[in-house]
């Protein structure tokens, strides 16, 4: 299998330049004295999530008279989003698919960005999608299973590594493996001893079993849906479960409790607003199991619902 | 009286770079389409403020034989812990003389930066601060009536004119006026087609009274202490005045609910935590007071208790 290489991801670095925000790594002050601790904060993107990174280089890599056919994508979450906004900036159509079940907010969001959002039933987003793109003649932009997508998230690791070329270890949430395989293909090239960690929550630990196995293995969506970290709910395909066993150290799950311990730590020491699926780094490096050195964590997004965010700070 | 030049704040910019955050101007998709909002983080400095900047400013200018003897400093907040964090990378002693009142969090962050902390009695730490500096030969670091200080805050107009030299308007908070004085420096001397705004709460709009009689006056601390924007209490010194007389395009004041709301914004729309007085631009911004045109709002710190941040977001 062809996988996504450095050469893939500075492209992507040069196509996404003009609009991406170049995220800064956060020193986090009061982490431990012997894993200092950058953060690298994607919850300031435009969207709020490292999602436009992938959505602009899968989008800018089309031909134009494709592209000018629209583009079509799944999702209930911050992919949704960063397609429906990714498009507006390259004023082609974007049809968005989404369970009926979203928040409104969500649906709201896609739309804000003048995409048309296409309500579908639980478990038959693919299948409308499908539809759509046929009906349509748009290009679907999947979440996570193509090697813009992934080339695209990679562009953070590239940031990581000429910012902080000495890095030990980087934590990253995993959930389709999209972003943990472009950030370790990035950091494996620029900075061959660092160790790339996944990090997932304990009751999705869908691709900490399969690396283990060393086959992927399924777990059931009700499964996958009991944690409250709702962008990590997804399983890897087969092109990123290729990158994770080629890319990365380990994978450490984390409890709800920590997670939520997380999003706390964020909001108050770092003054950084993370969902759930953002805070799992935090949480994995508070579980000391990585070794000591200089250690960076992906803020991978900050969507969360104003509700759920006063009820985790209330402890 | 001798103004701050733009080349102090460009050697400023040159001797803090090793100690602070480069912060990005973070892009706010959700702000009105005639007036594109980016929003200057500088709640993601180390100590969670902007006061990092003059305090390493201040404390590097300092020949090394009389910086050795250390330094000393009065606050109840962001400069206590400033000017602690900088002495501690600088390795010199480091005295911070805190109302006995101020809260015990803020006190044991400032004594974790190695600083000794000297409580007093309300009303007395200038005169305390005297006695430290007396007693160990150090030297004081003012909040905001030193030179040194307006140029270490002016290093975010440099910033802000390097990433958008197309700038309208800058928004920045008032207290003392140090940082308002420095990035007015900054931007009138780089972008001299851009307007400066200074924003105050309303409870404690000294500087505005000043400004439109064209000479200080004295709000009693009693009436300033009413705001909930505790950054936001004091009031320039001769120096600073003299600073904003010559930069400001104008002063907007803002209301306690204004700035409760904006705090709201900030964390549910940028996913930024602010503490009030942190949140005041955006407060501002909200107004529409200011005229169309690419406008950059300094989000000053996210020093916020966690009950009042919970309070607030509960609206």
């Amino acid at each position: 299998m062809q996988l996504v290489s450095i050469d893939d991801v500075r492209a992507a670095a040069e196509l996404i330049r003009p609009y991406v925000l170049r995220t800064p790594l956060v020193p986090a002050g009061w982490a431990d004295d012997d894993r200092p601790l950058w953060i690298k904060p994607e919850n300031l993107q435009s969207i709020g999530a490292f999602k436009v990174r992938g959505a602009f280089n899968a989008i800018g890599h089309l031909d134009e008279s494709v592209r000018t056919r629209g583009v079509v994508a799944y999702s209930s979450g911050n992919h949704a989003q960063a397609v429906a906004y990714a498009a507006a900036v390259y004023a082609v159509p974007a049809h968005i698919v989404m369970p009926r079940e979203t928040p409104g907010i969500k649906v709201e969001a896609t739309r804000s960005h003048g995409a048309e959002v296409v309500l579908c039933g639980a478990g038959q987003r693919e299948k409308v999608a499908a539809e759509v793109v046929e009906r349509t003649g748009g290009v679907l932009v999947p979440p996570f299973d193509h090697p813009d997508i992934i080339a695209g998230q990679g562009t953070i690791g590239l940031e990581i590594a000429e910012d902080l070329p000495a890095v030990d270890n980087v934590l990253v949430p995993v959930s389709g493996g999209g972003l943990a395989s472009g950030i370790g293909t990035a950091i494996k090239a620029l900075c061959p001893d660092a160790r790339v960690f996944g990090v997932e929550p304990e009751l999705a630990a869908d691709t900490a079993e399969s690396l283990r196995l060393g086959r992927r293995v399924d777990w059931s969506i009700e499964d996958r849906n009991r944690t409250i970290a709702d962008g990590l709910r997804s399983q890897p395909s087969e092109l990123t479960f290729a990158h994770l066993q080629n890319v990365l150290d380990g994978l450490i799950t984390v409890s709800e409790n920590e997670i939520r311990a997380a999003v706390r730590e964020l909001a108050h020491r770092a003054h950084l607003v993370a969902e759930p699926s953002g805070a799992v780094a935090l949480a994995a490096y508070r579980q000391g199991a990585t070794p000591p050195g200089r250690t960076v964590m992906i803020l991978s997004g900050g969507n969360i619902e104003p509700p759920m965010l006063q009820e985790i700070l209330a402890g």
